[in-house]
């Protein structure tokens, strides 16, 4: 398999407190938009934390998704890995993004598994 | 809990092949990695590819520790990403690079949940 592969790491702010607190509303979420990005799906762990907070990965063939929420601040930091070409993580970074109903989202995307590369700055989606 | 963490992105190349194909080795590099760096662990997945390659994370109550294995390349994709300032994931990161061998190391520390910020470019390690 090819070692290139494209990491979208987003800041997800002013998101629906609710929804950052509902575990199993966020796995189906991460499943689901790992789905639609067309990824096959490998590995589901999440973690509910006390008293509140949900953080939790889905590994794919194609590398993984992750989230830590924080639904006292509204925020959650998601990062959206796939390896090769055939996979767009940005269309799983943007399902994720409305299905938490963020108000302001920085992204960055970092190419991987090319050598050294240089990495842009964060920017508006 | 406060949003702010560090996320330490790694590409580390000319690795021992025979440990990035051995998911239980990997799995224990990484676990003693997150100990080391003083993290707590909560969850633990791991996947094995045909024919070569592993995936994994580890969750931690401070946030992830991530590896996307490639043997035939002698390349590993490694993430270490720490909420709060108690935890430095350089030091699992360190960890990790020695335990695979790698000979080559780029990485870049990227600012998570502080609102916009400015990734510098990777740096050899």
């Amino acid at each position: 398999m090819d070692t290139m592969g494209r990491h979208v790491i987003a800041e997800l702010w002013n998101c629906n407190a609710d929804k950052l607190n509902n575990m199993a509303l966020i796995e189906q979420i991460f499943v689901n938009a790992a789905l639609k990005a067309g990824a096959e799906i490998r590995e589901v762990a999440f973690h509910k934390f006390a008293p509140q907070g949900v953080s939790g990965v889905v590994i794919i063939s194609e590398s993984h998704l992750t989230i830590h929420s924080f639904p006292e601040h509204g925020y959650a930091s998601i990062d959206v890995y796939t390896c090769g070409d055939r996979i767009d993580p940005n269309v799983a970074a943007q399902y994720i993004v409305e299905a938490l109903e963020a108000e302001t989202v920085e992204k960055v995307e970092v190419p991987r598994g090319t050598g050294p590369v240089k990495v842009k700055e964060f920017q508006a989606m």
